[in-house]
């Protein structure tokens, strides 16, 4: 008897492993399939400028990851989940910075320590592909300092602070509040894989930087937009692609970073829903370019796809497929119409990444506070006593409260992001330069920056050949 | 004693569910490896069109991925897979629409649960895959209204219904039966992962698709075929090999979505003998070109690949590996000389949909009629009753049961999906037009329709650079 | 009792399949991962080479795929890990030649079993990767005969005899000899994901080979290097992130394959150590490239990413972080300098295959002897009886003894490989010739070799644009 109480409860510690091993896994294949994005950006980014620029374009995604291994391991993790025991701060994290600390590599079970590092790695591939977003925005004009003063900042400070706030176990805006009564909005934020987090936040970047630069030489000429070669339409394809695959990895494994989230419905669900907000979206982008346009426009097509995707991360684990149709439907408007008033303003977003991550994100965002279906978020965020009663959508029967929390955390991200990145490209323009000079710029950062053979800097292609590819 | 028996219990419990959190995650992860075959395919036909069909050839591929999302979820899925407690209907299922039902929305257990919806991201992905296919053969001259009816009607009830015949659990040819008197030809058919389901009917509507629109302009001249300019080598190769990297995804996770066939051992089998299939055909044909032809074809090595892959797909998880060489050997004669005799019909399929689909998939499907092992069916298919010693290959030993079912599902898929997909083309023909005129065709279709600056449109470019991407 | 006896005993099965289960899955998806760079070098190895062997680049690199099918299959496999129960020989193994032998076909449990699969399929995806690594270094001018003949005699035996050394269970190398007193330097190397086996091996035959067969024409004029036309940026960007993302499936896969290492937590450190060791060495390139050539160079930074990786595949599993920041800034030190003095001795690797991976693989596969901490060595080789106390790096306080352990390997595969791949070079080349002709090699051999249209044969594409792609 004795002797097959301690069969019982070995065999109990060896489920738990195996339960444990599993979740480990999962975040480690997402985030492999996460860190593939960064390959998704770097075609889309290299597709969407002139040849003069496509090394430039291809070091700089190259580079994003590279820095993210350093500033993220240094600084980054530490700020964005450090979580001292001492003190329960809302605003920073301050632990676990170069991967040090007993959270890392302390004593505890080999499965649960797994666990955290492969939540770092997850971390890391989404801070990389979150910075490398708005380098597109800024391509083709911005020196190679200031870009890389703003990928240090934004990667070390802006925004794993962010991070902290909606992911961590203690940030202001976090839905995973120990203390019921400190919830933001007696909810918290409802932000699965970061239509807030990272989509808002990248887009803010790109917005303002994109501003403050101004616009390509020759992009607008007296008020008049005009379309600026782009180097292939087949890079911004697989780009496009390769980003929906990574997507899928990105939603699907997030959950299992906590406790009540590592469930596979959960991420089933979320995968399901990516699916179809990304079809719908791309679908209304087509007809829309058909409708206002006459043509079937690719570059809608694909930011379609992107947009959908950017709108459905909020909410992917906690509304139903019809929630996400709707969602997919409205992001494809923010991104149209997004898209069309830029133009208007006369911000030149090279890849056109603040209607599909700011105005998609945005609205990504919100949605929640309106589609969460009080099922779901229980499953997805493990609440107890009562919350999913009260923390759903508001079309689902909720008050206002999670709605409240969605358009609270939106604000205080876009004026946190917008501030920090504008004062971070206000220092690069007064020390290291932001701008390219006049005469870089016409002759493209390959030639000048970055050595070696290029097209068009040997001269002789004529400038209808710059569309190929 | 109680105590340890509730422990015990619970204990089961648990083990179970690990084991069905399992089963869905390997359905996931294959689903993302599947639907990344929609960048090889994209990446395929855009390498083999004209530069003056880029965007077209592009858009085509992305717009069906958003459309099957549309359309697997309103109705697709519900009647490949919709299965009514009150009928046992052989023919079509009947729910599962939108993802409604207590199948999907119930109160099973989430891990159940899981497993369904994972399911459906999977057979999502097999079907936007699918459809795809057909797109490279038409390619070039096709209208859009013509290819989107095409594309809905086949997503929508052409291919649901051949999935319910053979993947359902109540389909005329489904070797799930539970009556074992209704099974075809005592058996039911052996299709895995769909040498007949997804390739023969994705390669029989190329077929007729490309012969009911007739060839492009020049392909045959007087008789002769003349070589068309093909856009690039590197996007035919990169998507062949993101084709064989989501292979792998494809015959190793389906057999989860099945009690019976959610064995590592069978998933394990099948991706190695996809991995022999295509090398042997790869190799075959590589030195048929040779040989013939005195060329090392680049064509032929990456169609050789495709073609093995094709063929392996009905019997990998029920041949041994010198059975996955036979096949992969013949698959690639199947490939040649289907090639040389689409020619000879002058029948312009621009990237040979027909022949690596339809051809090296209708040997695929008869293969397992003849190198199925008796004890590979059982690890698959979980028989029990002595099935296992009837429903095997010809060449182990068992009766011509199992081959007179791979002819029968193969001849009846041929029947209906060319009779149906004939008659779509014809509609759409009546109705929206079918053909580009000549005129548009002979410009491409991206200056006329996709809007942007395009390449080949600009003029300037001599014919020669067609060829540069 | 005896009843809960029975239950018990079944549950503790289950639970023991369970965790089979997840090491063979995780085992085919790193096979998957693994499988992928193949892509990944097919993409480098293009962008690398002049447009007018783009389809002999290609091709190249299926064929290897291709090849590795057959040759891995019926005899590599078996010279690598073959276990013939009746002897321990230390030097090649005999057995499971063609999947054959009970290892494969047994009656083992199929959890078993699967494992043995799944690590036969993660084999024949390292060997393929592998040979291909060659052949970037000996592109544009050797014949194919020779290239045949070099990749069947590696695959076939020259690579396998190297992983039994280290990767079996009896190899003279091997860690994991069961009689300590056989252990190489009383510990055996540590070579986790081949640093040693794959990347020394496969750059000291680039090496070999781009030496023996001469400079392409031109690259070399009168003793001053001149840069040849590389194809695109593009595609070498896009394979060497390829190749980043299945690396992480390499290093995090492997470990499963043994008892000991079937850990989440050697997977997850062994990934953020690969995350870390090429954001590091990246980081180092660029600015050595900015620093002593005042460019920041695109290929420092992508060859930057690949010798981090190269160099931390031996000690992924057992070191820190800490230490996978400075092996990769030194292997960064080594790719630089080593392709500096490649061009010194004037050999032309046309990848720089033999700076990636020979210098910086020699230093990854020392750098544990180094670095190595004991608590690590322990929880990825499982090691009892004292050997964490001695075979630990010598900076982490253990004598020198894995140190010598790690040269010892360096010395002997450097020269087994290297006098080997000399000899089938040389019989290459007074039987089928080593090296194209002056006017095949000027041409390029797609117009000569592949068939079908091509660009730079086509006349009338001026040089300047050779670098369009």
């Amino acid at each position: 008897m004795a002797d097959l109480q301690v069969d019982v409860d070995a065999l109990a510690a060896a489920v738990v492993a195996n339960s444990l091993t599993i979740r480990a896994l999962v975040l480690l294949a997402g985030a492999v399939l996460t860190f593939f994005m960064q390959t998704g950006y770097a075609m889309v980014h290299v597709g969407c400028v002139q040849l003069k620029n496509t090394k430039n374009t291809l070091i700089t995604n190259v580079f994003d990851s590279a820095l993210a291994s350093m500033v993220w391991w240094l600084i980054g993790f530490g700020f964005a989940f450090g979580d001292s025991d001492s003190s329960s701060n809302p605003f920073i994290g301050s632990d676990g910075f170069a991967l040090s600390g007993s959270e890392f590599r302390g004593d505890d079970p080999s499965s649960l320590l797994a666990i955290r590092w492969a939540w770092w790695l997850l971390q890391w591939a989404f801070a990389g592909t979150t910075v490398t977003i708005t380098s597109g925005a800024v391509a083709e004009r911005i020196t190679w300092p200031a870009y890389a003063m703003y990928s240090a900042v934004f990667l070390g400070f802006i925004y794993p602070v962010v991070v902290y706030w909606a992911w961590s176990m203690d940030g202001w805006a976090s839905p995973y509040l120990s203390a019921s009564d400190d919830l933001l909005s007696n909810c918290g934020v409802i932000d699965h894989a970061g239509s807030g987090v990272v989509h808002v936040s990248a887009g803010m970047a790109a917005l303002v930087g994109a501003a403050m630069l101004g616009s390509r030489h020759g992009r607008f000429i007296e008020g008049i937009a005009r379309e600026m070669p782009k180097a292939s339409w087949v890079y911004q394809t697989l780009g496009t692609l390769i980003l929906w695959f990574g997507w899928f990895g990105m939603v699907g494994s997030i959950g299992f970073g906590y406790t009540s989230g590592g469930d596979s419905l959960v991420a089933a669900r979320a995968m399901v829903n990516a699916a179809i907000a990304a079809g719908t979206s791309c679908l209304t982008c087509v007809i829309l370019s058909q409708l206002l346009d006459t043509v079937l426009s690719m570059e809608a097509a694909n930011n379609g796809i992107l947009s959908g995707l950017v709108a459905i991360a909020a909410g992917a684990a906690v509304v139903e497929p019809e929630g996400a149709f709707v969602i997919g439907f409205i992001a494809a408007l923010c991104y149209f119409f997004g898209a069309r008033l830029l133009v208007k303003i006369q911000v030149d977003d090279v890849v056109n990444a603040s209607p599909v991550h700011l105005c998609a994100g945005a609205w990504g965002l919100i949605a929640p506070g309106l589609f969460a279906t009080g099922e779901l978020y229980q499953g997805a965020y493990g609440v107890i006593g009562g919350r999913e009663q009260t923390c759903c959508g508001a079309f689902y029967g909720c008050s206002g409260d999670q709605l409240g929390a969605q358009l609270a955390f939106l604000v205080v991200i876009v004026c946190w992001v917008g501030t920090l990145v504008a004062a971070t490209f206000f220092v690069a323009k007064v020390t290291v330069g932001l701008r390219l000079t006049t005469d870089i710029e016409d002759v493209g950062m390959d030639l000048s920056k970055h050595g070696g053979l290029t097209l068009a800097a040997v001269t002789g292609v004529p400038p209808v050949l710059q569309h190929l590819a």
